[in-house]
C-alpha cells in the first residue's frame, strides 16, 4: 500500500475542527450550542454584492484573467486610496481568498527549510500554509499581560538566522484583536530593512478597528516597497467568507511577477465571486459604520461580562472580532470538549476555540481560548453566563 | 533587497501566456486572431446552472464545509454511478478547480524531491504544480507516430526509483486527445500494485469521447482502491471554466483524511460556484450528446483540413478537444510568435500553443503545436487555411 507524505502527516488539524463532532453530538442530544469558536460573521452581506451576482448575464462561464480583471484591480486600488494606501492595479493580484494569497506569497519568497517569524498567538492556518510550503514558523511570543503588543524588537533579532525570509503579522490580529500602532510598524520596518527580510502583513480586518483608533498599513510606510507584501480578503470586510476572493498587494515587481506564475498555474480566481467582490466595493460607508458600532458594542459587553468571571483574564481587543481569554483551567482543549460533551445549563452550552492551535510553541496557550464576538449581544451575555457556571462546575 | 525563492524562480511560465502580448499587439493593429491556443470552450454553460446562481437566496455568504456540502458530494457520487464509478460522498473532497485537487493530491502523497512519472506531452500546468510542491516530473515519452498511446510498461519501470511516488495520467488527454483503453489502465494497475505507487488520473474530459468509444476510469478498476486517485472538474464538462470547482476522489481513507487537512487550511471552496456545479448535475443527457456531436464534427473537419497541409503530421484524437500537430518548422515557439507578429492573411491570423511547454524533456516537441478545436467549424476551416498559407510563406 502506498503511503502518504511526511508533509501530509505534518499538516496540522484545524484546532476548531477537532471539536466539531462533539458539537454535533451535543446538538443531537437537543442541546443548544452558542458558537464562540468561529469567525463567521452573522452580519448581512451588502445587498449590492448579492444583487450583482443575481443580475449577472453570463452565458459562458469562462476563465477570467489569472491576476483578476483590470477593472476589478483598478477599483481595488481606488478603495485602498481611501485608506491612504497608494498602489496601482499592477501591484495587485486577485486570489482565491486570503488563503491563496498567503500560499502564493510563501511560494514566491521561501524555499523548503526557510523560516518565517510570526508573533504568536497567530491565525492557526498559518501553520498549515507553512507546512504545505515546507517553511518553518519561528514564533516570537506576545503576552496576554501586555495585551499582545508587539514583542520587543530584540526578541525578533535573536531569532533571525540566514534562513529567515520574512516576518508575518496579522493586523488587526486574529486571534488577539491587537492593533499595531504606527510606531510598531516602523520598528518592524527598521528591522526588515536592516536584515533584508520581507514584511508580510495580513490586513483582512482593516475595517474592524474600535475606540476611535486608526489602522496603519505596512503599505503606508515609505522605504519598504521592496519588503512589504500585504494580504487581503473580502471575507470579513463584507461578510462574504464564502466568496473566496482575496489579493496580494506589493510594489515589489519581482514578487508580483513570481506570484503571477503561481496564479497562472491555477488558471483563474472564481468568476461569480469576483462579480460580488467588485460590486461590494460600492458598499456605502454607512454599512461599515453600522457594523463597527455593532462589533464595538458586542466587544464591550463580552469583555465586561468576561471580567466578572472569577479567574478569567482578558484584555480589550482594539480590532477584528476576537479575543484571547485566559481561563482558570489547565488544559482548554479538554475543557472545551467537556463543555460540549458533559456540560449544559438549561439545555445550552458554548463552543470555544482552544488557543493551543494558535501557538506553535509546544504547550503555550494551554489555559487560553479564543472567543469570537460574532453573535448578538444577548447571546454573548448568555454565553458568558454559561461559561461562568461551567467553570464553577468544572473546578 | 530581499530576494525571491528558488522555487519561485523555477516556476514555469505558462506556454500560452508568453504569446499573449503578441496577440494583443496584433489585435491593436486591427488583425483578427483565431484562438486555437486555449481550451476555453465557446459552448454555452447549461442554463440550469446559470439560473441556480441567479435565483440564489443567500443573505450571508458564509463559509461552506471545507470538503464541500454533503448534498453536493452525494449528488456527485450519483453522477459517477451513471459512469459505472461506485463511490460514496466520503470518497470525495470538493476543491477549487481541478488545479487545487492536484495540489492537494501532490501535498498529500509527495515530499520535496519525490518523483512522479507522467507520459509526455502532458498538461503544461502539471509542471507548475510539481514545482510548487517541490516534486520532480519524470517524463516517459509518448510518440506522435504512435498516436500518443501509453508507452510500453518497461519504459515506466526503467524510470522507477525509491523516490517515485505516483504515475499521473490525463484521460482523455490534454494536449493529445488520447483515450486510454481498458487494457492500458490494467497495465498501469499491475505496475502501481507491483511497485506500491499511487495512480493519479486526471479525468476532467471524461464526457468528451468520440467514435463511439467509452471512457474507462481508474475508479472502475478493482484491486487498486488504495492506489487510485481521480482528479475531476466541472470546467470543461459544463463549459464552466470560471466556476473553479473540481474534486479529489479516492477510496484510500488515509489520502482523503490528509487531503482534508489541506482543504481545511484554505477554509472552503467558493460558494456560488458550488451552487452552479450542484445544479449542473441535473443537465440533461441531450446537452452532452449535442456537445459531443459538435466536437466530433469539429475534430473531423480540423483533422481533415490539417492533413491536407504539406508537411503536417497529426493523428485523430479520440477524446477531449485538443490535438498535437507536427509542423514543418524547427521551432514552433518562434513560428507561433511570427504568426502573431509578422503574418496575416487578409487581416487574419491564428494563435497556436507551442508544444514545448507540454514536455519536460528539454528540446522535445519543438516542431509541434497544440490546437484546441473549441471554435466554430467555419472558423476552424479558415484557421487551417491561414496556417497553410503561413507555412508556405514561412518556409
Amino acid at each position: 500500500m502506498p503511503t502518504i507524505s511526511n508533509k501530509g502527516n505534518s499538516m496540522p488539524e484545524s484546532p476548531i475542527r477537532k471539536l466539531v463532532p462533539f458539537a454535533e453530538d451535543a446538538k443531537k442530544r437537543g442541546i443548544k450550542v452558542f458558537h464562540l469558536n468561529i469567525g463567521q460573521p452573522d452580519i448581512q452581506t451588502p445587498k449590492i454584492a448579492l444583487d450583482a451576482v443575481k443580475n449577472n448575464t453570463i452565458e459562458v462561464l469562462a476563465y477570467s484573467r489569472s491576476e483578476g480583471s483590470e477593472t476589478y484591480r483598478t477599483k481595488i486600488a481606488n478603495y485602498y486610496k481611501k485608506h491612504d494606501i497608494y498602489v496601482n492595479h499592477d501591484d495587485i493580484i486577485v486570489t482565491t481568498g486570503g488563503s491563496e494569497a498567503l500560499l502564493f506569497t510563501m511560494g514566491s519568497i521561501t524555499d523548503v527549510g526557510d523560516e518565517v517569524i510570526i508573533p504568536e498567538p497567530f491565525y492557526a492556518n498559518y501553520n498549515g500554509f507553512a507546512t504545505a510550503s515546507g517553511v518553518k514558523v519561528i514564533p516570537v511570543i506576545s503576552s496576554i499581560d501586555d495585551a499582545f503588543a508587539l514583542p520587543p524588537i530584540e526578541e525578533f533579532e535573536m531569532l533571525i538566522t540566514p534562513k529567515t525570509k520574512a516576518i508575518l503579522i496579522c493586523n488587526p490580529g486574529n486571534p488577539t484583536g491587537y492593533l499595531y500602532s504606527k510606531e510598531e510598524i516602523q520598528k518592524l520596518k527598521a528591522l526588515v530593512v536592516k536584515h533584508d527580510l520581507f514584511l508580510i502583513a495580513d490586513e483582512v480586518y482593516r475595517e474592524f478597528v474600535y475606540d476611535g483608533l486608526t489602522h496603519y498599513s505596512v503599505m503606508q510606510e515609505t522605504g519598504i516597497d521592496q519588503h512589504a507584501i500585504m494580504i487581503d480578503s473580502v471575507s470579513k470586510r463584507y461578510s462574504m467568507c464564502g466568496a473566496r476572493i482575496g489579493c496580494i498587494v506589493s510594489r515589489n515587481k519581482e514578487v508580483m511577477a513570481t506570484a503571477l506564475k503561481f496564479a497562472q498555474a491555477r488558471l483563474s480566481p472564481p468568476t461569480y465571486a469576483q462579480i460580488a467582490s467588485e460590486a461590494a466595493l460600492d458598499t456605502p460607508i454607512s454599512y461599515f459604520e453600522e457594523v463597527n458600532v455593532e462589533y464595538e458594542e458586542r466587544r464591550n459587553i463580552l469583555i465586561q461580562e468576561l471580567l466578572k468571571v472569577p479567574g478569567v483574564k482578558v484584555s480589550s481587543p482594539k480590532g477584528a472580532f476576537y479575543c484571547i481569554a485566559e481561563l482558570p483551567v489547565t488544559d482548554s482543549d479538554i475543557f472545551a470538549q467537556w463543555l460540549l460533551e458533559e456540560f449544559e445549563l438549561n439545555g445550552e452550552t458554548v463552543m470555544v476555540a482552544p488557543a493551543s492551535g494558535f501557538y506553535s510553541t509546544e504547550g503555550a496557550g494551554k489555559n487560553q481560548v479564543r472567543i469570537a464576538y460574532v453573535l448578538k449581544k444577548e447571546d454573548l451575555i448568555r454565553s458568558v453566563e454559561i461559561l461562568k457556571k461551567a467553570l464553577e462546575v468544572y473546578n
